[in-house]
């Protein structure tokens, strides 16, 4: 009955998988190069950088499955572990997230619309981009980039050189950059779905989240009250993706609204700060999900309980005492140094009383904002 | 910000305050003599024997408060490390819960009913007690007896010597035994209660429980749908315990429900088996409360998350995929070995359908049955 989940990466969503992981009875094994990782406090962790083979071995040999939880773990070092180990999700789901133009052309192949976008590799193509696409735009490096790091926006014809000399010419290698079409978006989407090994699927209510600085700030959920068919188009996005891969695990995917449509911005093979909610709002949260996915256990109901609102804390962290002190609020703080623009924590606000929910974030945000 | 917390004993309670506190960002050290305790996977744990002063010392030195999840911690360890350390609840609370007559003269005391006892420290006491008190009743250890254990029934005058052969004569010094009437009960209840080191007090529902062999089998939250007298009155009892005794943390006293009357059987000075369920169903678990009491933090709400009902797993558990196939069945392991009698896990329904609740607790009954 005892498993051991062996998990690349040992960050907050590591952190939490853990502590949804115990109770049900699973032994962890972190690996992340980082010796004060923010699950080195509860579970053991291998400290040894990604492509460190000896290192690799040895967390493999104490595993019995193996899932990731940072997204930028090479594609070889998953690949050479599910030799030997089964490893979920599926190794082609980290490398088509892993790049923006493979992401948003399997997005077309499954016939689930994007923002439009071409690939960039020199100023050249960046001209002509932004000829074809269409201003406004935005220039983001294809691999490696997050919470709005590797992104220019281009307004007029005149931020291209600088945009491309951010960007482009500040690496010493060739230029991998997409230049995508701005979309005037009516909201920021995402949805959770996941799969178990034995194909049974479910999925989370629509989110709808806020960015500032490309960072994610605020997750609501559900994202609308009546929003029947949206859901329905998003699930369907999602199952597509699900059973194209047959992908294992939570998978979480971006959308931008825009009037009836949903344009899929990126997807994410693993659990996502978008569904940190899910800890109080769901039935079964995100984290326990993704591991009884993996292990092939029986899925838990993803019904809501009550309507929740998430803050991300970036780069600060609000007195303890303060934040308790809300009514319905449920802290999460990541045990990492504070430094500017990094994700700290997050708070939760649950409640069954759907009024309620404007004045209890209100209450977080006036402690977000001193 | 950082807080280290100091407790002394690492089982399923430990855990479940660890898991309970890592989100806030508190910081755990564990004091258990045994080497593979279910927090060792989780947190730094010293595996020395309580009495071991040069243990306790380092330990101390580690953390910023202390509290204790482990009944027979024996006192004078407590009193020694509240010298230098806070330590919470209060030893005077775990000193009165460990004496079982201590206690009742303590609920007496505060006028809080309790049924009839005697203290009996030979057979000739053991004679006039079952006469005085009446029979049929129950003779217990003082002292050490939990789950069942040092507890034999006297139905009538011809089981008092076998009883006092079992309890009295079989320890090689002066036997310290109490005599209770048999309380011919219509229910057995509980109540949580939690005071902070700021005085502020929260209550959880009046809990209804099942005991087998003197071992705690299943909880029932909330107990009665219209029980707003017995509400009061548990609290009422409650109250006057956490002000006497200034105490701080998770109290729970069980109750017998006799009528309209409680009769208080025996309090814990710490989070208890009878309020597992609080994780999914109440807006904040005891575990985060006696966390938040002792630090000092405002009380989380007690208030509930629809209807619940906890089944421990004693001595074996079923297969961890049966479980999660039942809806809105929740899962925790204590990473324990199984053995007779031994607490390895319990199971949490959670239904915002009080009507549902019946089926879904058949379910779980019968994967306990095979």
């Amino acid at each position: 009955m005892s498993k051991k989940i062996g998990v690349l990466g040992g960050g907050q969503l590591g952190r939490m998988l853990a502590l949804a992981g115990y109770p049900l009875g699973l032994h962890f094994h972190f690996f992340d190069p980082s010796v004060d990782a923010p699950v080195s406090e509860l579970a053991p962790h291998i400290a040894r950088d990604y492509i460190d083979m000896d290192g690799i071995h040895e967390f493999q040999q104490r595993v019995d499955v193996v899932t990731y939880e940072f997204e930028n773990v090479p594609v070889q070092i998953v690949q050479s572990i599910a030799e030997h180990t089964p490893v979920f999700p599926p190794a082609i789901a980290l490398e088509t997230a892993q790049d923006r133009v493979k992401e948003k052309t399997f997005f077309h192949h499954l016939s689930i619309p994007t923002p439009s976008f071409t690939t960039v590799d020199s100023l050249v193509d960046l001209y002509s981009a932004c000829e074809q696409v269409g201003l406004p735009g935005i220039l983001k490096t294809r691999r490696m980039g997050y919470d709005g790091k590797g992104q220019v926006q281009i307004d007029s014809t005149e931020d291209i050189s600088l945009a491309w000399q951010k960007l482009g010419s500040t690496v010493d290698r060739p230029a991998h950059l997409i230049y995508e079409r701005f979309v005037p978006f009516d909201a920021e989407l995402s949805i959770l779905a996941v799969r178990s090994t034995i194909g049974e699927i479910a999925y989370y209510p629509l989110i709808q989240n806020t960015h500032l600085d490309g960072i994610l700030r605020t997750s609501l959920a559900p994202a609308f009250n009546d929003d029947s068919a949206l859901q329905e188009m998003a699930r369907d996005y999602a199952h597509r993706i699900l059973e194209e891969m047959q992908y294992v695990g939570v998978l979480a995917i971006e959308f931008f609204k825009l009037g009836n449509t949903l344009l899929a911005n990126e997807m994410a093979p693993r659990v996502h700060n978008s569904g940190h909610w899910t800890i109080e709002g769901s039935e079964t949260s995100q984290f326990e999900n993704h591991l009884r996915a993996i292990l092939g256990l029986p899925l838990g109901s993803t019904a809501m309980r009550g309507h929740v609102a998430m803050f991300n804390l970036i780069g600060a962290t609000p007195p303890r005492a303060d934040v308790l002190g809300v009514p319905n609020a449920h802290l999460h703080l990541y045990a990492k140094e504070a430094r500017k623009g990094r994700k700290l924590g997050h708070i939760t606000i649950r409640t069954d009383s759907e009024a309620e929910l404007p004045d209890l974030m209100a209450n977080i945000q006036s402690l977000l904002n001193t």
